[in-house]
Parts: C-alpha cells; structure tokens; sequence
C-alpha cells in the first residue's frame, strides 16, 4: 500500500527525485564519490550548488540584484537573524501576525530591539490574514516582517505583501515554489526546506543586494548574511546533500511546468479538500476562513472532538499518515505540499465520507 | 576503479553505511516513507535520534551528566557559541592555537569578549603541539579552548588537555571517534560531522550540564545550547537525514570494535604514509613535527615544490583524488579518516616511491 504522508514538515520529496538520489548515493554522475563524500570547494560540488541556486532563481524569476543564500538553522534561525542584521537601532520591525510562527518571529526579534506587532489576528484564533488596505507601518520601520503561511493554523496569504518602499521580509518556509510570487516586491524571503524545497537542515535566503549594506559588524560570522553573500554560501561546509537534493526537486518542479504549474495542480488539491470540509454538513469544520484558507495546510476538527482520535486511527490503516494537528493546537492538520499526490487527498475525501456516514 | 578520496571534509564514509542509506532511502524500516519525509516530532525519528545519541554515548563511553546535542551550522558556528554562551563578563576564554582553526576560534570569540591566547605555535609554522607542562591559564579563565586535530595543518593533540579544575573546551571536529578520548576530561566537546561522524550539516555538542547553568539569558534562540538541552535537540527541525546517517556510522564503529579498534587501524594506515615520507631520503618533507604528527590529515611537501601539481595530476589518474592541501598552505594533504581504506594509503605510496624513483 502506498503511504501519503501528510506531516507539516520534513513532508513528503518527490518520487522521482528520492529515485535519483538512491540511484546516485554511491556516485554523483560516476565519478566514484558520494556527493557526502566530496568537498565542497570541488568543482563538482560547485556544479552541485550551483544547480541549486540557479534552479530556484529560474524558477521564482529571481533579479540578479538579489542573492541566493544556502544557510543552516531552519526557518527559526532566521527569526534572529532578521532583526539582528536589519533591525537598526532606532527603528522598529514591524511584525504582521498570522499564526504561531509571526508570534515566535515577533517574540524572537524583541531581544534585538523593537520588535512591534502592528496587525494580529489572534483575536479570531488566527483565522485570517489581513487585507492589504487593513495595515499601516511605522514610520520608523526598518522593515515589515510577516508569514505568508501559517502551518499550524492554516492560513495563507493570497497576494505579495506590500509597504510603501519599506523593506518586506517575509517567511515563505511553508509556500516558496507553491505558486510563484513578485520577488521585486520583498526585501528579503527566507525558507526552511523541509516543505517544498528539499530535506530538513537547509534554509533559503533570498536577499536584495542593498540590504547587504545595512548590516552591522560585530554579529557572529555565520550570523551575518554577508558571510554568505560574500562566499557563494559557504564561509564554512554547507549542508552538501541538502543543497544537491533542493537541485533535483528544482528540475521536478520544471518537469511539472515551474510555480505555475504546481500551482494548479495545488488549487485542485485543495480544492478536493475543502469541498469536502463545505458538503459534510458540518460534521468536519474547516478552521480558517475562507478566503484565508491555506493550498498547503488544511486544518480542521470534527463537529465531535472525542471522534478524532478514531479517525486519525482509521487514516492510519488505510496509509493516511500524519493529519493529527500541531500539538498546541489539537484537531487535525492534512498538509498537502508541492510533492503531495492527488491520490492522497481522493483517498482522504473517501475517508471523511464514508466515516461521516457511519458516525453521523 | 575504486577511488580513494582525500578530501579533508567532507570525507569518505563508511561503504557499508551508504549501502544502507542507500537501501532504505525510499522506505526506512519498511515504514514506506523515507527518513527525510517524516515529521521529526514522529515515533520513527525518535528512534532514528535515540539512535544517533546512543551510539555517540556508547562509543565515547559519556556519562549521564554529559548532554549529547544535534545542532547545525558546523565546527564554526561553534566559535561564536561558546563565547557567548560561556564567557562571562570578568573573565577571560583562554585559548590555545595550534592551526588554522583555533585562530578562527580566537578571533571569532574576541567579538563577544576577553578572549586571550594563551599558547600559539605560530612561530614554528604551527607544526607542533604544546606539553601539558607548558601551558598556564588564566586565574579568570571561564573555560580553555583547544583544537584537538588541526585539518590545515596536520597536527594532533595526543592526550586530553587538563586546565586544572577550568572548563576545557575541545574542537574535535577532525579527530573525534578516531580514538578512545576521557569525557570526564573535558567540559564541552564539539565537532562538525563531515569528517569521521556523518555527512555535513550536522554538529555534535557534548556537553557537561552544569555549563548549561552558566549560560545567560537573551541569547538568539538557537544560539543558546539550553535550547537544544531542553528540547531533546529539537528546538526546531534537526537535519534529520544527516542524524540516521549519524546512527548508521555508529554501528559501522561498533563492528569495527568500537573507538579502541578504529584508533589501531588508524595508527596502523598513518604509519604507512609516515613511514613513506621518512624514507624518502627527503624527496617528501612531512610538514608536522614527529610527536605532533596527526593520524587524521598527513600534511607535506614535495623538496621541490614545482612538482607538487605533477604529483596531484598523476594521483588522480590513479583514483587518489583529494590531495592539494589546503589553498592557505598550499603542498600536498592526506585526510584519511577512520572511514578512509587502507588500500588507498598503499596505493598512494606506491605512487609516491615510484614518483619519487622517475623525478628523484
């Protein structure tokens, strides 16, 4: 039976790209070395690293005035390197909430200076994201950071956050390469790999050039983006097979039509779900609004909470796995990244169907 | 051809481990999910990471008072985190150098306070290691800092530093599981992965927790080693493809007989390319005087310099890739950690006889 994994993240890889990675463990294009095994300052690592750094700039249509970072640290790590590297004293970094992650970005940010919430939709159990007319910055803002998916509540924004020429930094660890987005709008992007770029242990950075500039001495080197910038990522070894298998999901995501279309693909995915969260008539209830509903984690309970653990365990035997939601949060979480198959939501959608006949 | 790759990290690994990676990749343990698709949070990984920090307990022989931590951003990320997390106001990080690395480390820590050096073999070229005897510490010292192999530049620390009641703090990223080492020696031992524990990606961080009481507060979330302490290394997603391959190459240790068992091959490879370049009535220069000499990384020249590039192109024509030093010191470098067969050591000296019989 196949297993359809919907964990949050580390989330399922693409087959194709684990069958290439098996079929290369032993020898990176026969040259009798596992990529493991090689430097990283060897030219066929750097055909490696490059693959991966051009893959993602061809397909997010990356300027050449940003730059691609491979770091370490997961998305986290980045919660303290924004404010470290860009917070400048005096100024403020505006944080737009939207879930779990904005508050720990937020929480994070204020050992480093002055860290401001100024829009939360905690009060609707984070529930929605926020029209673009419904924020206004501070006038002293070194940059507005927000989530553009929240994993743990499901909600996503639907369009590129914009703040009148003030530097957006945004946490796309659970959408890049989704759908593809207006890079020109955003300062500075960060990702974890985990969901839809490769394994866990790697993060994408993508930075404008002149933010380079605004960076303080003094931070721990490999706190400081310009260690990066400066050394094709690697001041010190990167995270080789990380960075070579985010190269062979960038060459899946061209065979399956780039950001575009994965996103369509993404659209019916989640189209499957939600319609059938609407048709139970309430048995299953969908957490975020509507218009907020995330295309990667679809979060919902059941109209009976004592009837979840039930039917996370028939899931499970039928190769359902992972939909028990965050542990802070309870109910149920279907993450459905880039690489997740249709046939997995079908055999969901049966699932809830059947089981809302025979407990209804 | 087989090739025997030098590289002084990342570095060869274990055959049988990357068999086994191999074979698992699709499916670990027949779960039908690779071990980079699963949650980190899920039973199957905890058991991956058990795994990993069992063997490391094993084979290290460390005591329960000693945490054993996954982190991620390498040896180097090291240079900044433990002065920050134990150098105190008042006191000084005394530190050691005896290569490249325990410069980078001094450097690196002096951004975060007093940091001194209190030992260097700079003006031998760093071809030496101090005695025991020769070194005193500072009344306010926080902790001793060492580098116990030093990649760069071929040398090797042959007992556990003592600092008399001070913390000592060790880099053993090059030479850690290559030998039975006394944990109870040391305070904090850190290592980068890549070069006789795993892939890159992954450090290692042993760590005595009554340090873990020292540590102030307001450090970046994942600077701070109470994060990784509290959070059974998961404050956030680990590099959990670089922790089971980690597991893997513990047990491949314990089939060698453990750290006892790999130091007598290690011992028994170093000799041959020691003894190679001391009969080669100074056609080969060892760099590293004889009683600092590494088993890890044989670092040396040739008399006349203008042949080292011959030489490198004639080894890789024979499958011994890897062998430029490093592009600080230039000459030629054998990494040949425990995973490094001893056939690659005797292919290399039969080329080293031979080169040295045409050009001598």
């Amino acid at each position: 039976m196949d297993i359809f994994n919907f964990s949050s993240g580390p989330a399922m890889l693409p087959k194709p790209v684990l069958e290439q990675a098996r079929d290369e463990i032993m020898s990176l294009g026969g040259i009798g070395m596992s990529v493991m095994e090689i430097s990283h300052r060897s030219k066929e690592f750097e055909k490696v690293l490059h693959g991966a750094e051009s893959g993602l700039r061809r397909l997010l249509n990356v300027p050449d005035n940003y730059r691609i970072l491979f770091l370490q640290g997961g998305g986290a790590m980045q919660f303290s390197m924004v404010p470290m590297n860009l917070l400048a004293p005096g100024m403020t970094g505006d944080y737009v909430l939207t879930g779990a992650w904005g508050e720990k970005a937020v929480k994070e940010a204020a050992k480093f200076g002055n860290a401001k919430t100024i829009y939360t939709s905690v009060a609707d159990g984070f529930r929605s994201v926020p029209e673009q007319e419904e924020l206004s910055f501070s006038s002293e803002a070194a940059y507005v950071h927000y989530t553009s998916n929240e994993t743990i509540d499901g909600v996503e924004f639907k369009y590129d956050l914009e703040a009148g020429g003030i530097p957006v930094v945004c946490d796309a660890s659970s959408n890049i390469l989704s759908k593809p987005i207006d890079i020109e709008k955003y300062a500075l992007i960060y990702a974890g790999a985990q969901k839809n770029i490769g394994p866990s242990g790697v993060t994408v950075v993508i930075i404008r050039e002149d933010l380079l500039k605004r960076i303080p001495d003094g931070l721990p080197a490999l706190m400081d983006y310009r260690s990066f910038a400066e050394n094709d990522s690697m001041p010190n070894t990167p995270n080789t097979w990380g960075i070579y298998l985010i190269g062979l999901v960038c060459r899946w995501l061209d065979d399956q039509g780039g950001v575009a279309g994965i996103e369509k693909r993404n659209i019916e995915k989640a189209a499957v779900l939600y319609n059938a969260l609407d048709s139970s008539d309430g048995f299953f209830i969908g957490h975020a609004k509507r218009e907020a509903r995330s295309l990667m984690n679809v979060t919902f309970r059941l109209r009976d909470e004592r009837l979840e653990d039930l039917f996370i365990d028939e899931a499970e035997s039928l190769g359902l796995s992972g939909l028990r939601g965050h542990r802070s949060v309870g109910g149920l979480r279907a993450s459905i990244y880039n690489a997740f198959p249709k046939a997995g939501v079908e055999r969901l959608v049966e699932l809830m169907s059947d089981f809302a006949a025979r407990n209804g």
